[in-house]
């Protein structure tokens, strides 16, 4: 078994449980999630190598996401200059870490072009790599802890929190291209919604908004955004302190482990009178009909 | 009037000239887009300057944006270490590049705390520097030409793209939580499909796929993605010199400027028998109803 108690090799879906809310009818159930889990690319003369970057991917193909990430930046521009890829072979690497590591092996030719395009180095822990689990830590390190607060909230009035959204998204009417992410008080009135063409930055915006007007650490709030939740999402969350995530369509698994994690409420497919509770779901009090 | 005639200080959405097909009717009409642009985020201590990143962004809150950003990556604590946020005031940028420019002012011990995460150096060309225009000169730079085939396709083939997607798609059935991308050769067959929960990774694997598999460049083929149609997709895309890139949801204003610079055929909201056509509209054959 590997130190994390992760399987070796991560799949493409995971089964979890959840509690699937449909009106006042509440349900606990098995779903599948789409994993998430972070890849190490990295590039290979045979002699020197170098970081490329990392990026969070469901695992699966994992050499065509290299190869096509090398073509589309112009680090390898054709087969021939390509003489491999491989899952890291660092013993010092846990077993489950090495299919989160991929190395592009190229003629030293391409490896010296890119030089001054990827000099960046990741602090990367010998002990603690890139897994879904150092992930986790890594939030530790930065100073995030669960968290602990007595928030209850009516099933119903998450139902109402996509309509609320909506009504304050004009963008979104005139050109359906923008991704939103709403903040509402524990009463559901919204304080905040902000859009961007990019979901995490839309979250910032809202974060930031929250910096600049001395409303940080948003605790006993909620969170919507209209993408799907996934570690990025989660992590920003939980560093504001937001103790309810919502969001519209899919969680990732990685997004349901930070929720579990830090103790955050997670709602996915919130749409309708439905809903499905991932994480922390004692913040969502059961009603009488 | 600046040195790219872009105007001054970038707006949230654009209108743009589309055609739209709705079965065989084809009209041409203004159609408005949300605006994709880079923004560089800097952080200063009043005397040293580092950039943390660039991101892409639809203008508008750009403080908030930085402020939330330093903040979820623990770069800015409270409000307090936050000295100011201001936009670049550097001379030598052209005067739209400096609304794409965010300096984080704060105090020197953040700064200092920072150091170890953020040394990546972008490559500034002061001639050039952080616009949408820059952004499709850094393609030409990497070696990119505008496509040059005699590639017609009937609308009606662009209908039935969706469903022959989906039919492939059977983790999506099982999850609803990952992104696809497929290709299809121009009598519409598909090719390959690929999934991920980014929808930028779905796309380097079918890169990568015909990379790995000797299918490069990806001449006369059509591509689907299932999300929207960033920057990002259409730079991929025209690398592996993709005539025609078609989404289901909205194209961004700069994914728009790549499609027409390079000679792309840009397909959004392709669903059921309609589309709408942003670029290369040529490419799209009328056909008797």
């Amino acid at each position: 078994m590997t130190a994390h108690g992760t399987r070796v090799r991560p799949g493409r879906t995971v089964e979890t449980a959840v509690l699937a809310l449909d009106g006042a009818v509440r349900v606990y159930k098995q779903d599948r999630v789409a994993v998430e889990e972070p890849l190490e690319l990295r590039l290979s003369d045979g002699t020197n190598v170098r970081t490329l970057g990392v990026t969070m991917r469901t695992p699966g193909n994992d050499f065509e996401l290299a190869a096509g990430f090398a073509f589309g930046e112009s680090i390898v521009r054709a087969r021939d200059r390509l003489t491999g890829i491989t899952y890291c072979l660092d013993a010092n690497l846990d077993p489950s870490q090495q299919y989160n590591v991929v190395t592009i092996e190229c003629e030293p030719g391409e490896f010296d072009r890119s030089a001054g395009r990827f000099e960046r180095h990741f602090t990367m822990n010998s002990s603690c790599g890139v897994c879904g689990r150092a992930q986790l830590e890594s939030l530790y390190d930065l100073g995030v802890r669960p968290l602990d607060d007595g928030l209850r909230i009516a099933e119903t009035l998450l139902y109402a929190l996509p309509e609320r959204m909506h009504e304050e998204q004009r963008i979104f009417a005139s050109t359906g291209g923008l991704h939103a992410a709403a903040l509402f008080d524990e009463s559901g009135a919204c304080a905040i919604v902000r859009e961007d063409i990019g979901r995490h930055n839309a979250l910032d915006k809202v974060v930031g908004w929250g910096l600049l007007n001395g409303r940080l650490p948003f605790a006993r709030s909620l969170l919507l955004v209209s993408g799907r939740a996934s570690y990025e999402i989660l992590q920003k969350a939980v560093t504001a302190r937001i103790p309810v995530v919502c969001s519209v369509s899919a969680p990732s698994s990685l997004a349901i482990d930070v929720a579990r994690e830090f103790n955050v409420t997670l709602v996915g497919f919130l749409r309708g009178n439905r809903a499905n509770v991932y994480a922390g779901d004692e913040r969502i009090a059961a009603l009488a009909s």
